[in-house]
């Protein structure tokens, strides 16, 4: 028996209701395409924060299950509708709703696609520094579910370290903003915050106010190759340590290398590397040296920081064609789930380490690459997913790798979130204590359990 | 008839339970000195989580009111126990856990002194950039609980952005940390946000880990002087929206120079002063430059940039004297209640001008000074406390000031809290429904209401 959902036919909601396959398919999934077999009733495409406020407030009144939907590119199941219901698309916020030059803010819908953002304030000279990798393909009200950040995050935070507002909608219906347009507040509960990382299980966001800064006028990339992981990664924890102020600083191992070099019929010399850009307004050349002064004292093999556009590209081909090349290796192997473990800094060296040793032990090949300046690791194993043996293995690595981070004071998640994915390791990382805060404050958001139920929160043991 | 607090005397607190006066007095009131005449029944000086875990077990069992006091620095009365009970105290916990040098994190007890957090890692090199200007007298406890920030908050953020995780007592006494030790992490609900700038009204924290930053190499202050207050706004707007990396950037107005020249015998320009301060690894100067080839389209009068310790600590000694010739400057005056309040940068000069202009129609002097890079203004009226009629021109003045904040869409307060000094502007600020948030998330981690009773959220209506 399906849920009756007629009363959404009554809520002037106008050609945006689907109960059509091919929509509530393509809302069954996200990145990751994990098959949970669990399709939404009914797909709303929002076109306002009204349309929200009128779904939630009759959804929360018969205690239907509301689960946003944006892009679809998370990473980690945070958008699949585990309890059915309605998959609450959001695309359509995606207003640009003002930009403010003199404050270098500007407010959009949560829609709005990172890199369109970054288009509209282009004019201004401005931009929104840290936006993860799927910057041109995910929504800020995605990133900001989730927490994401990306490869300039080292440099420049989190998102959530440029958001100043949020709107959003309650379970309730209820609309409210979080934060303030002040740079600094310290005016009552940190509600902001609280939505940062909630992936749509505590409200709805529908609109969010950031700052943006202005572009650097100097901006340099290149590529430093060490001869051993040891040697890269002790590299790296020198230069943040030191203070080298570097954008980006990303590792790439020697699997991966050769994973590229298997895909672009490349000859890169399969060791260690790694990649660095640097932002600066003047003299960014002193700012190069000093980082390549403490790579120096690394066994480093060679500096390479080009000029030229066109040969910085060329140099970071290989970063950006890791998991394309990984998906084309071989006809029988695909990539398993990414790992997003993040450690502090002195522990870097030692996880990958441990990441190698898990991957001898389990026969697989897990690359190893990521935003190692933010001591975050991002890997996967190949696997045939025919081989449910195979599987079996690299579930497991997956899992004591995961471990052994939170184990040296790390976290499950650097970037992706927990969703559906990391949710059996947040008792591990946060304790029985913490976990018990956790549903305290879902529970006070939404006390009759309707947004994106089975998200984020461990089920409840019996 | 006095609360039956026998119950401490079994709770193994030995020498740590004080019912003398001079303590329930000293514990009465914080830095303003507000005389409410309300003094806890108790004081217990806790030396450990344990000591605070004991406490808060055994009181909410009781339904007791416990307030936490720290430095007694605060200025909006955050630490006075509205509804007597237990003051505990918390500057016994004034344990460095540990220094960790190759993450550069520090873990402390919450009643660590700033200044001693910063004398225990200056060996490494290293320090915690963003200290409030008490930083010399108040625990980092307190800057947490209240979410203070500082003079140097235009370049390193609030002393919350560098907090990595927090230990916290529940009001049921279970003990928890919130955060983690990675520089990231996207896993579960930011309850460490959460914490941040709740006063002691959620949970009690009594411990911390920050991660630290390298000293830099060079540093130069120095002063601005220009033609009028707009010029000197306009000039700290325009360094700010054209990326200057300034370390400090504050205004001091003619009337607080006015002051200074008065105590110190100093004949200063009575023109507005704007007092910066650079950090840098290396070129200095072109950021000096830049810097002043953007005030120098503002009419500029000087700008004194000198070389020498001697001479900058001279240049300063004004912009830190403020407070001290404001009490000093005639015999029956005092200075009122010290504003707060925090506004988006271009909506900073109007600001000042709206302040100007309220210190005219209520016939008063306001010195205006503050952390303006963060569009945060400071301000006082000087009055006669025992002439009833020009308190309450003080007060109306001080409420329209902060009613144009708002408007102007900023904060009732950039770094001091709420406590209760500003719990009438709450629900302007950030609307009823918000509120209604914030109080069930007081009721989910406090609900036998025992924490700090009376602060941050507003009385409830009947």
């Amino acid at each position: 028996m399906s849920t009756d959902l007629s009363f959404l036919d009554s809520l002037s909601l106008d050609g945006r209701i689907s109960r059509g396959s091919s929509d509530r398919t393509e809302h069954a999934s996200d990145w990751q395409t994990r098959d949970v077999g669990i399709e939404p009733d009914v797909v709303v495409f929002a076109h306002s924060t009204e349309d929200v406020s009128r779904v939630l407030a009759a959804a929360n009144d018969r205690s239907i299950p509301v689960t946003p939907y944006a892009a679809g590119t998370g990473l980690e199941g945070g958008a699949l509708p585990l309890q059915k219901g309605i998959s609450l698309d959001l695309t359509g916020l995606n207003e640009i709703r003002s930009i403010r030059p003199a404050d270098q803010q500007i407010t959009v819908g949560a829609g709005v696609i990172g890199s369109d953002l970054n288009d509209a304030v282009a004019k201004h000279g401005l931009y929104l520094p840290p936006l993860p990798a799927s910057g041109s393909i995910s929504t800020v009200g995605g990133m900001i579910a989730t927490d994401a950040s990306g490869m300039q995050t080292v440099k420049y935070g989190e998102v959530a370290d440029w958001l100043l507002d949020v709107e959003v909608v309650l379970a309730d219906g209820r609309v409210t903003t979080f934060g303030s347009k002040a740079r600094k507040t310290s005016s009552g509960y940190n509600l902001k915050e609280l939505v940062v990382g909630s992936e749509g299980t505590l409200c709805v966001i529908t609109a969010a106010t950031f700052r943006l800064a202005g572009r650097p006028a100097q901006i340099r990339r290149g590529r430093a190759v060490f001869e051993t992981l040891s040697d890269a990664t002790a590299a790296i924890a020198d230069a943040i340590t030191s203070g080298v102020d570097v954008a980006t600083i990303e590792l790439m191992d020697s699997d991966a290398t050769m994973l590229v070099n298997a895909h672009s019929e490349t000859d890169l010399p399969e060791v260690p590397m790694v990649f660095v850009e640097f932002h600066a307004n003047h003299h960014i050349e002193e700012e190069i040296e000093f980082c390549q002064s403490i790579f120096a004292s690394h066994n480093l093999r060679e500096f390479d920081l080009p000029e030229s556009e066109r040969e910085m590209d060329a140099i970071w081909e290989a970063r950006e064609n890791i998991t394309y090349a990984a998906a084309e290796w071989k006809p029988h192997l695909r990539e398993s789930e990414p790992g997003d473990v993040t450690v502090p800094i002195s522990a870097y060296g030692p996880l990958v380490d441990r990441v190698k040793e898990i991957a001898q032990e389990h026969d697989l090949l897990i690359p190893c690459f990521g935003h190692a300046g933010d001591g975050n690791l991002h890997y996967f194993a190949l696997l045939n997913p025919d081989d449910p043996e195979m599987v079996a293995r690299s579930d497991a690595a997956y899992e004591e790798i995961v471990e052994a981070a939170i184990k040296l004071d790390g976290t499950a998640t650097g970037e992706h979130g927990i969703g559906i994915g990391k949710q059996k390791f947040m008792e591990q990382e946060h304790g029985s204590v913490s976990i018990d805060v956790m549903r305290s404050i879902k529970d006070a958001f939404d006390p009759n359990g309707i947004l994106n139920p089975g998200k984020v929160l461990p089920p409840v043991n019996d």
